[in-house]
């Protein structure tokens, strides 16, 4: 019976076992892939984390992840399918029919962006493609950019970049966008932005970084060459809470519902980083969420009949 | 007429200057110190920032410097006398006479812990003597330690130590503490926790580093010396906001009142880090604020009619 299980080993995981380790607690990180780090393992620079500017993804993962051994973190590696309220306790249910048991349970298994599922897409990722204009942007300086999407973060992002670079096409694949009133009239207002109504995209080329993409007119089928330097594709997030919904209280989307600390509906479970209903989903307020969870999962303990 | 004006200059003020350069808003920072780093400049190690393990407070602070530095932050060193709302814009005063103006701002002046005045209590700060136990508590594995105090916090503290420590002492001053009910009794039943009751700290000593403290009794006047490697001062937070007071809604506290998304209850102005009103203060939690604020300065900026 440990005192605490965390389930991911991203940013939001690996800042709770520092956090929990160095409050004394025992604990566990369940992680399913085979390496910790989440969404920035595959991340080419990150150039917002405080303190480390210009990091590779990968190299920032094993700072984060050699932090966390250093406080003392014990792992496994194993696919949570299920978690239960057992009493005053916790039970975590893996793939290989393994049971843990804990006082307290930190979900922080991330959430990952929408993809296109186009041609070019996994080949050009941190080369030109990014699914954050916040995180990436500023790598575009005065170059063309595409934005593809309809939402908020789309039209966002849209006016984010032109702040930034040259010239910002917004792809849709309708003749109207889904973003609130507002900010459709702030994107109209930005002289280098051009909406490309009723498009999809088919296929991004390139040689060692992204050089444009293919475009196909809904309505009238035909294709085109649109030449940018990077493509933000902003369609949407989905949280990585299959084997929770059911066991505690998620929003229409499938976020867990939880406020800045992190506290669930359900005593004794708490829920860190991108997995949760929030605003800002960064890597910085992943960890921050690390800290915030642990200071609750203290807490509860504090307040429980343990 | 800057987009943005950012006083303060702690991690939550450096981490919004990365995030607004990177927006490509033009900002100035105002700082009232010749160095930037509020609370962590004097910190003598800091090892629950994810990523930066074991690392000084001045190298650290030197780290934020240089990575806003790179991202383009403008800096004023003047003391901010007030701040004042004007047709859509901010007015910013300093005490020589300037006034700057900015469409938005975000207020990062930090809190400060309240300290105990006694001897001694200056030259030990980082040899022995800490203001937060979840920082440096893990510096005392095995060791004796004490908390001065009585209220939510010194408690909680004694029971987070009482995982890690040797014996942990509790000095308060009166005969009853003022700590949540279920945490007292969470206290009592911590089996290496002794209270001192009626007890003041009249002096720290030691050689390199702390060694003992002198206690006095508040009724018998005697005094007595206390054998500790540590000493946790939990005697209340002092918010730095004499100058905001009457322009944005604080607690009673002092503390600036804004939820997590750093929006305060007037609109274009904003706050970030140990200044508002929060649970959990801790470097990683002001660096995130810093990344929300600014998400929330523009959203502010995409809605307003600049």
């Amino acid at each position: 019976m440990y005192d605490l299980i965390i389930i991911g080993s991203g940013p939001a995981g690996l800042s709770a076992a520092v956090y929990g380790r160095r409050a004394g607690l025992s604990l566990l990180v369940i992680e399913e892939k085979p390496m910790s780090g989440g969404q920035v393992l595959n991340t080419y620079e990150v150039d917002n984390y405080l303190g480390m500017p210009g990091m590779n993804g990968f190299d920032m993962v094993m700072k984060f992840k050699e932090h966390a051994d250093m406080a003392g973190a014990e792992y496994k590696t194993a696919a949570v399918t299920g978690i239960r309220t057992k009493g005053d306790s916790k039970a975590v249910m893996t793939a290989d029919g393994a049971v843990y048991e804990a006082k307290t349970l930190i979900l922080a298994t991330g959430a990952e962006h929408a993809r296109l599922g186009v041609s070019g897409e996994t080949e050009y990722k941190g080369k030109g493609i990014s699914y954050c204009a916040a995180c990436d942007g500023a790598f575009f300086k005065g170059r063309d950019v595409a934005v593809v999407g309809g939402g908020d973060v789309a039209v966002e992002d849209a006016i984010y970049l032109s702040r930034i670079c040259g010239k910002v096409y917004l792809i849709h694949r309708r003749d109207k966008l889904r973003a609130a009133k507002g900010l459709q009239e702030k994107l109209m207002n930005c002289d280098n932005v051009e909406v490309l109504w009723n498009r999809t995209v088919e296929q991004i080329y390139g040689s060692d970084l992204v050089e444009g993409v293919r475009l196909r007119h809904t309505i009238e089928q035909s294709e085109e060459d649109l030449a940018v330097s990077g493509l933000f594709i902003a369609v949407g997030m989905r949280p990585n809470t299959e084997a929770f919904r059911e066991s505690v209280p998620c929003d229409e989307q499938g976020y867990v519902m939880a406020g800045e600390d992190c506290t669930t509906k359900v005593p004794g479970i708490f829920a860190a980083g991108d997995i949760r209903t929030k605003q800002v989903r960064q890597i910085i307020t992943a960890v921050a969420d690390g800290a915030c969870a642990v200071s609750s999962v203290e807490k509860y303990l504090n307040e429980a009949d343990f």
